[in-house]
């Protein structure tokens, strides 16, 4: 019965890469829409692959504190925290690949397809599965009482610091700053609004699925809190942009919710109720100010990725110190030497600290390859979509005509590909 | 297993209300659909919170036969209905939100957001819970023989209900009735569509998870006449409203599924399957008529929520007493003095009336307030995306194009929000 | 726990239904994308009629080795392979409607309506039962060591065999090819992705829930590899169009995610991960080149489903002949006199040619009707949607526009229906 629960929330978590998928392409401008979907199925493909291949091996495979060196290309037949290791893997492999989609959004519009993706092989492979296994793998930071229960810092912080990365080295989309600055609207809001629901609804097996067992008694507590920080994250960023900007920001809002959900992660299982609506408050407060603090510092970040992720998931992992002091009294959580808060810190600190360093050398190597990491300034106006898809995201045939504007066969827009992709 | 049961229907129930966002959205006017996926995504996030807060004690907490009055905050430990309270809670939170929703439908394009939330506190705090404890909480009417197995009328036709006093106090929307009358099409049905299916797969856990068990003998009956009614309520309606206009209406199909699950939900634990596709027949050809009625008495619901939450929310309620006699024979129901048609009627009728009577002095009360229930004109001519959220659902970048439409920084449109909510 | 487990996979299942809807509705054109949804939830509503009524009697009551005799109606008590009849007979009836649903999208934006719900009735009353009685219902292939776990052959074979006739039988769209030969883009590819990961997400239960048991140990692989296998497709696809065309076809790899999906179909309970990926890659590979093939064979398949679900499902139970060789000499799996490859052979044979035949033979029939199997020509050329449905899919209506382009209602378009359906 635990493995059937954590089965289904898998199908859950893995339901979130559809609403990353309709955030990301919904926040960003039409013609890239189509190269958005791209990169986020592709996402999901190659870290399942890779994930499976290498990734869960160097997380839960035997090893050191640092790393686990055994179990690649894992076979059935054996268990891992009571559930038979397939169960436990697809479960695991959905987080991989949460983690590794997270940087596609901060990059998106600009980054090279092909960089990106041997990116991503680097994310599910080696940076994710390292500071995995450092607290859900055995590693240091689980002995030293760190509590991170379904991975604000591990895989939110962890993504969110890989985005940072990401969206700094390959620069602002073209026009985004300078003098003539411009906003560059959403496209489509009602897919972003669906992508947050179904990223809600999803977020139900991501924490709902780490207690890892079908207890209900455990379960419970773990999907009402999560439902209620996320309740709260979207009323309070509405309201906290309003007070901010005097207008009703829906795209806000729905960062606030995905912040409130981000937030309650790493203690879903050790906040009460009326304090996951705290967390939630305080996520919904931070998103906004994180957004206009990256947007002075000219940090390109078209959905929003590194405050929710980042900067909440820290805040969320922090959060587990200040507010689970009754789970600390009774002896369920404790902080050793540095007390909880501290523990925390030093956790999320060193997972963040990490992916900062890796994923900044990382991209740097990648700069060097022919053709870099960002796509030619020409097809960065075009759209990415025309310039290296073929197609839009949106063809133009209009009812009652005969459709003049299809082009003929003959006159098929060509892809010239050499500076696209690996 | 019981919860583990009820937690998956919660979920399924909670997705719901991504339907109800792309329902309500595609069949509203493009320069709406912002503002009502707001109000959607607002309603369950209010809702979350206030149920928890307040509404749940009031519904289930130890009272009088009126009203509830114990449990407000509540927290764990304790268990109901054989579940943890907290999974208990879970699934009745969802519930409640879905009540609170169906009234964003019938109002959209025209009420003012910050009374239409006020209004949504009402619901969930204190309208909803009293017929709710009636019927469910241990109230006057569940002693009466009454059957709403998950809510026909507590949810549906109080929602109905209460969505008929906003869009009669409310009134039309510009334009829609009078010498100048204009039909005023869906925005974007494919995004309607899809909202339809994923209320449809939801239901499976709104009258699924009714049974707070997971005894497999009592679920299957009830998910397999749920698909069945809402089948012969798609095809019912389509036929129907043929043979009315002449043309092929999609929009009415839809509703004729939804009028199907509507209809089906208060007796999905006593209808045989054959009787179901009778009852989702006679949901989707009530439902064309409601909507056609309501239109010639100049009440405008651009969703059609009404007619399929109130009319057939009372159609499924009275079915119940024709076709459930087998169960009242064998003692599985009983309808009291009234006979079991006329329990069903007396319940519905209570029930209606006590949320038309105080929906209506909601409205009225609202209407006193600074700004009142209703959009300033500009607002709704211009459309309320741009007026009241600066922004538009489609942002209007062209591929190829360097976009020029994008407006600088300095032009961006500032809301002048004084006479926008709270 | 097995009919939990089944009925939450049922449901999964009744999804994929959404994710047809979009990926037909958003592959064809803007003009006929809200018939293309009318046909898709019209196909779910009738399919669930019909096979509740006559295709489950047909397919898994008593009868000979060609045909099921008796259940028609079925009702409750009774148990089938350890489920409640109503669990198993709703995850059946939804497996029913994907085999129907599958002709959809091969024969849009040009399919008469009346006959193709007429030939729907056909598929899911009696071609459809008819193959799944040989193989599922104890039927004259169960006997031979025909192994199809989930049926690559049964549903997706057949499926796309059925398209197969009804677009060659009705002959391509106007103007796609000949001198003028156009392309005729996809009209909504963010759609179109989210169809396909809802089908992504929805096949965990289609293949999941074909172990019938909520056994961990036999689930787990299950969902493992049919992951794996879609990945592997996906990248397989999009790097061999690119190879092939030179350009990045997201249109094209999202079919490679669902050829890998179909290609392990057949063979998830015995091929193991490694393997499964050689299957996705296959299938990506197959696909495309299936999509090339019959295009220059000018065979008119607007979303690729004869290549995705015709060939590749052949590939799949082919595959199990191939790769399930350890499960062969391990006794699990035997071939019979021709060896287990032979009889996979035979078994994928019989199915389609069944198929291809009575498919055939009724839209020939259904031809002779008065309106025929097309719709007329204007309508084609004016889209269906404003032809056939009086309404637009996106009606224009603008922001900050007092919307002048809709019609009063004296000048609503009337469809003159008597050319339109039954």
């Amino acid at each position: 019965m635990d493995s059937l629960w954590v089965v289904i929330c898998a199908c859950l978590v893995f339901f979130m890469h559809a609403g990353f998928a309709l955030v990301e392409s919904g926040f960003c401008r039409r013609k890239n829409a189509v190269m958005v979907l791209l990169k986020n199925v592709g996402v999901l493909s190659v870290s399942s692959l890779v994930f499976y291949a290498v990734g869960y091996g160097l997380m839960f495979g035997e090893g050191n504190a640092f790393i686990g060196l055994s179990q690649l290309f894992p076979s059935g037949g054996s268990e891992v925290s009571g559930l038979p290791i397939y169960v436990f893997l697809f479960f695991q492999l959905v987080f991989a690949a949460t983690a590794a989609t997270i940087v596609s959004g901060a990059v998106a519009e600009r980054a090279r397809l092909g960089t990106f993706m041997a990116f991503t092989v680097l994310t599910t492979a080696l940076i994710y599965p390292i500071v995995g296994h450092w607290v859900w793998g055995g590693g240091w930071l689980s002995e030293t009482g760190f509590h991170d229960f379904a991975g604000s810092t591990v895989v939110h912080a962890v993504g969110g610091a890989l985005a940072l990365t990401g969206a700094v080295l390959i620069g602002p989309r073209l026009g985004r700053y300078g003098k003539d600055a411009r906003v560059m609207p959403a496209h489509n809001i009602p897919l972003a609004a669906l992508g947050v629901l179904i990223l809600w609804l999803g977020w139900f097996g991501f924490n709902g699925g780490s207690t890892l067992s079908a207890d209900a008694e455990g379960i419970a507590p773990v999907i009402l809190v999560t439902n209620l920080s996320a309740a709260a994250g979207f009323v309070a960023a509405l309201m906290h942009s309003r007070m901010r900007s005097g207008g009703l920001d829906l795209s806000m809002a729905l960062n606030g919710a995905l912040a409130g959900l981000v937030g309650i992660t790493a203690g879903a299982d050790v906040i009460a109720p009326g304090e996951a609506m705290i967390v939630g408050v305080i996520s919904g407060v931070v998103v906004v100010e994180g957004v206009m603090l990256l947007d002075r510092m000219k940090i390109d970040d078209p959905v929003g990725a590194i405050s929710v992720h980042l900067i909440c998931g820290v805040v969320g992992t922090l959060a587990v110190g200040v507010f689970a002091s009754g789970a600390e009294t009774s002896g369920l959580l404790h902080g050793g030497g540095f007390g909880l808060l501290g523990t925390q810190a030093l956790g999320a600190g060193a997972a963040v600290g990490f992916a900062l360093a890796t994923g900044g050398a990382a991209w740097l190597a990648l700069k060097q390859l022919p053709g870099g990491i960002r796509v030619p300034e020409q097809h960065e106006v075009e759209g990415l979509d025309l310039a290296e898809c073929g197609v839009e995201a949106y063809a133009a045939g209009k009812s009652g005509v005969a459709e003049p504007e299809a082009p003929t066969e003959a006159a098929l827009p060509m892809v010239l590909a050499d500076e696209v992709a690996s």
